[in-house]
């Protein structure tokens, strides 16, 4: 199978880690770090750490109620912890339907607790002509969450403004 | 713009609407009733009409708040709230994003009352090639939530079978 990279636990582990990035993007990729999950004594689960933002992309159930407990034994909902903490901006993006009742409590719980809880629904007012239109739409939205400035995202510009294109 | 039927307040609102079935489907679709939602008083309204689930798609989060505050005020809200107090299958497919706090409320609130709350979330399992793959396998998730056999939804069979599949 293409576009697939093998990890075992072993020595070579971390260094192929480090590697991933810029083997899936297929050119250099200097500012992105790749953690192990285990690795709870990383730099971005302290609150010194300076990060504005953090998106969980895809966000599982089980790591909805990993973050929603409070328990923060990995680094994904240690990190999560902190964002909340220090009231910084926590993207949540579950994936999973229909919902049951203990991952609506966990997703109120966490709404109330400052994240912000973005389900991976498509858009289809952009007209998107291929799942590539779907995802990017919601990549900006997604982004836009996090304050970054989105160009090319699709903004409802109420019925006047839909005529006035189709004109 | 194509594909658009227009319906205004007129003598020729109710006949048009009847047409509207067989026009979308290109076909006579004698099985399809099309209601207005303020015809409160219509046979789906009553728990005494034969029906065994009801399918809110796409659901907007003013008819979830609808259906949720039990005021029952048009007809989707209506039958909605006659499917919960029959104890009949109530599915909702939601589709904005994020969700605030309000949402979040009426989503818990109709789970506990019984409605199967289904985000519009496309899954990625199958390996779509075409937006018409996404909400294929979503509607084939949906029907089956209403109990009618699905033989072409995609199910999965564990890393297993994805192997054997692949072999």
């Amino acid at each position: 199978m293409a576009n697939t990279l093998e990890f075992r636990e072993s020595a070579n582990a971390a260094a192929l880690l480090k590697q991933l990035p810029g083997r899936l993007l297929n050119r250099p990729a200097a500012k992105i770090e790749v953690l192990p999950n285990k690795d709870i004594g990383a730099a971005i689960a302290s609150g010194s750490y300076a990060v504005d933002s953090m998106i969980v992309i895809p966000c599982s159930m089980g790591t909805l109620a990993a973050i929603a407990s409070g328990v923060s034994d990995d680094l994904v909902s240690r990190a999560a912890d902190v964002m909340l903490k220090e009231n910084r901006k926590l993207v949540l993006c579950v994936r999973d339907t229909p919902f049951n009742r203990i991952h609506l409590e966990n997703m109120l719980r966490l709404q109330q607790a400052g994240a912000v809880i973005m389900p991976a629904i498509p858009a289809f007012y952009h007209h998107p002509q291929t799942i590539d239109d779907l995802i990017t739409q919601y990549i900006h939205r997604v982004l836009a969450q996090i304050d970054l400035a989105q160009e090319n995202m699709y903004r409802w510009t109420g019925q006047t403004g839909v005529k006035k294109a189709e004109a």
